[in-house]
């Protein structure tokens, strides 16, 4: 449990959460009554039945169905976008115009030109928080092992492998998804590189190299995407990232990273436990599997949400204890950009 | 996540939490930030430094300093008792006179006359709740081993190996406490006395031994105890138990349990790791352990007490949702006195 | 692999191998192909089947229906025992009369008189090497903890957990064998008796207790025994031992043991792992464990002969290096007879 | 323990093995003591002390300093190169012409001109066995995946990552071997190919691509080598391998593969653990690791030998069961060539 900074004990960080499937419920559940001195001020679907389910699983926040709307609600602090990837550059420019804080979901945009424009718009407004939802930076794991390396535990890390690989879905959600996913690389790699330059230091890319193939999804082919991808991507000074993507597995959600130094190594998430429960049966000795990545990082979206709040009452924008900021959503669409040419030309691709 | 049942929608238990030690600050702040349907309406403590604490920490309860004043309020529905264990029964006998639902820390008492007596009152309340914190009951883990178990996943559960091992405090606090902790086997044995009486179907205990050693803490010598205690409980139909109960771990708190069956047997917490992380290095490769009960169980504790808010509003008084009854506890006191006198005489005891 | 002594040089030691069932044919392999400065001179069974494998199988060793004969072989250096328990302790007592060095398996005798009888005749006789056959001892991992312990590793040890639990034989073999096993403490247990023995250090029992139950093989009711059962051994100086022995196993041979001490503890064989192979499929990630203790301690079997005839050829007669002693199986025997002397009383045996 | 085929009764298969390094020592000594079929007729090495050590060490073999002369042997049926590798190819060359049968450690020769001239050679003499070591492939675990891979347990396979990684050593051997070992890739990862060849089934390499990095060995880099180089190799039909290879690692040798299918994964040697060791002390629950790859495929050079004897005894030659052939030597070269080249170019090589 982290602790509440003093900051927290004024008046509540009014939030206004926008989009409310799956992730956007959980999102608005954490916020309305996990996040000590954030409320929920207020939620916006185009959907009646996300507001029906609103009315009945929240603390009256107040509706919008518009969300030109919530940014005219002067009673609403900040704004948390859940909504598709396609909105998010634009939602993020008009919130601050509108001088609110905003949370967005991870990707930034797929396009690299809006990334750049989002972030000229809130260079002009360094009083207000931008923050892109990278949540593994506040997984309980990967936030030791980030102390550990600044600790020096294992010497100068030089090499992430990280990997990104979800529970085959026999019906291929993600097929249909395909057109506007920008592709594997950029809707799960992301997620790894964004780790790996956290974890090593930030360092610039300088060439990547992707690849891939399809395993069972023959949907994809269409698109030019693949359900199983692995990449390498070369940074400054010599550091290295390699990533594994994958829609296929046959266990459950296995995503983890392992960084790799001078003096030692640390993985994380390198078994997907479900929880602390050994089975020994006729099948041998056994744990099962986290299902998605819902049930492996629930305690992150609450902790991202958590450390927003305390950074915008502690008046700590765009700092590192704040999560992932524009300029390093940017960075990841470059690279995950980068990957996706790669795998498209068959050659590496210098940044 | 557990799931919030409808009940919850209505006005808030109020509750008024006793003593704001270590684990009562802990269970003040779930009720007042992390359990919905509940409100934390009070707190009682006669220590300025708890009560100054919890002006700054909680959301401006009242504040008592005298058990007998929060009874009194009668904008209490239910008290919250984080007290010394020894004022225990008198304190819940005091509470359901009062007309209060309970929920006491453990152990209910160490005297098996009190339990009964306790349990006399409850028994003309029978439209309150009255629970007993083993809070390993509400632990994920344990909880989808009991599910697993009811599910039949290992045939007939017979037995169960279970542990209670604390990370040695050179200090040796608990030698000061030695005089009225009840020993080895009532402070710290309790919890896997019910952990194997709920997992094995509460089977009536018959017989039990337990012997022990002093590994590090001579202090405890003139007070009968050991920081090293192994038992066997024998229950009916031929159910069996083991116990080991240590406060001399060198590498953290290592609690867990398993249980085996006709047709498996799971285990439950059998490496007590911190977290996902592993590390390679000079050492091998290992994890980090939970140092205390504290960091094993965080999670526990909160569904303990969701579940009892959920209990009492539901109305499922004495429900197996609810946590340990006052006659499970009374069980649990039972056996561990036999565990005592059997330590003490070196010959098995008969119940 | 152990590296060979000098006295490895000259000539063989020439062996007879006594019972080629499943267990003596593994011996007579190893003999024969695997431990350098051993010979199989001679093989002795009164069944055709196993001399016909003899003959198939094995470097043309001398054939012998009896025993005695076998002894009468002056070109015969050492027997080595496969052969039913009951016979062991005669047949012990005339090699040496024979002047024959004598490796016997498991167990020495049920009978302590006998045990006894056997120690006698071999301390008149201290030129002549006698082990029995407690392989544990020789497997790399226990190996690897007792040279941890010697080294200090963790510190005072003062308790062992130690468990022998087989596959389920749904054909319940060992029901048949019942009548003369000596009951589950006798013949599995002894393992564990010996280990914690080993492990700590040699310490005299002083109490014991032992109970068990029937979970599947209902048959084993009319000879008082169970195929569960748990105990507690007691040595002076407070130094503890906890046993556990189950026929009932769903996934494998799963045998192993626990050193506790005051700075650390290591477990052996902690999840019997068949290999180096990880599984992760619908059932989880799992690995398939051990079936057998063949397949177990298959490698220690190998490294008892080396060792025994490393010892008879270094002059290193009854020493650690050589294995347990007659003195050794004799302590087993003690507190294994004490074991089920408890389970059939229900108290606590002092011994 | 492999069952030994009836071919192995007859004469057995005289053997000379050439060089007595620390790994020719090691196949001296199996070859001599444990492979059951063969005899261990000649060593042959330039160096007076390893023939010193070959004379109180092994079983009386004929000497040779020069390999000439052992190919003059009539009494040699096979030789056994444990030579450096600039000499393989004509060393293997030479026995065939002289009608002996060939076993010789990898690589057949980093020079694929080299290695076609020797594939040349063989093909006039397919009654002669002529086998490269790639020992991991008998290595149980590797054994055992390879079985369940072909009895479908994880469906179609598809992808395999592999790593050959070394603990560090501080002196850095390596360094003052890297103008003669072809880099890191053709010198480690060459093992990582055989693999992903052998379990994916022998597809054909299409593309692939290298980069690498100097973490601690700065030696390397006038050689234009790595101490940790990443790979990608792409195979016909969506087939993919990654490969990683460290000089560095801090914890031991952490060599192992995983494969992933349609229908699940396995991981071989996840974890390199030296035993069935856990400790549990301050620096929490580890387990020690396999320091080097003789610690590691100990079993899997004696196995090999085993293989290559019944294979000639049998007259399987050239077949599965009796390890690499020259082909796949040659095409783990043309590989291993390619990932040299690409980390030289930074592009993507073509095959």
């Amino acid at each position: 449990m982290m602790a509440a900074p003093d900051s927290l004990q004024g008046a509540p960080l009014r939030i206004g959460v926008v989009g409310l499937g799956r992730l956007g419920k959980r999102h608005a559940q954490n916020l309305a009554y996990r996040v000590r001195g954030a409320s929920l001020a207020a939620v916006c679907s185009p959907l009646d039945d996300e507001l029906t389910w609103a009315r009945s699983a929240l603390p009256a926040p107040r509706e919008y169905r518009d969300y030109a709307a919530l940014l005219d609600d002067r009673d609403v602090d900040a704004v948390w976008l859940v909504t598709p990837s396609a909105l998010h550059a634009q939602q993020i420019v008009d919130a601050l115009h509108a001088g609110k804080h905003v949370f967005c979901e991870k990707p930034l945009s797929l396009d690299l030109a809006e990334c750049e424009r989002v972030l000229e718009v809130a260079q002009r407004a360094p009083h207000l928080q931008a923050t892109i939802g990278f949540m593994r930076r506040f997984d309980a794991s990967y936030r030791d092992a980030y102390d550990k390396i600044q600790a020096g535990l294992i010497g100068r890390p030089f090499m992430v492998r990280s990997q990104t690989c979800d529970l085959n879905d026999p019906d291929g959600f993600f097929v249909r998804f395909a057109p506007t996913s920008g592709g594997i690389f950029l809707d799960c790699t992301v997620h790894d590189i964004d780790v790996a330059r956290w974890l090593l230091g930030k360092p610039k890319a300088k060439r990547v190299y992707a690849t891939g193939t399809v395993a069972l999804h023959d949907g994809l082919r269409e698109f030019g995407d693949v359900d199983n991808g692995v990449a390498i991507c070369e940074f400054e000074d010599g550091r290295l990232a390699t990533f594994y993507a994958s829609r296929t597995m046959a266990h459950g959600n296995d995503t983890g990273s392992e960084v790799i130094g001078t003096a030692g190594a640390l993985a994380i998430g390198r078994n997907p436990r479900l929880n602390r429960v050994e089975i020994a049966d006729v099948h041998g000795v056994r744990n099962e599997c986290t299902p998605t990545f819902f049930d492996r990082f629930e305690d992150a979206f609450l902790y991202e949400a958590q450390a927003f709040v305390a950074a915008v009452k502690g008046g700590q924008n765009s700092s590192e204890a704040s999560g992932a900021t524009l300029a390093d959503a940017l960075e990841a669409t470059r690279i995950g950009s980068a990957l996706r040419h790669s795998l498209e030309t068959g050659q590496a691709v210098t940044l």
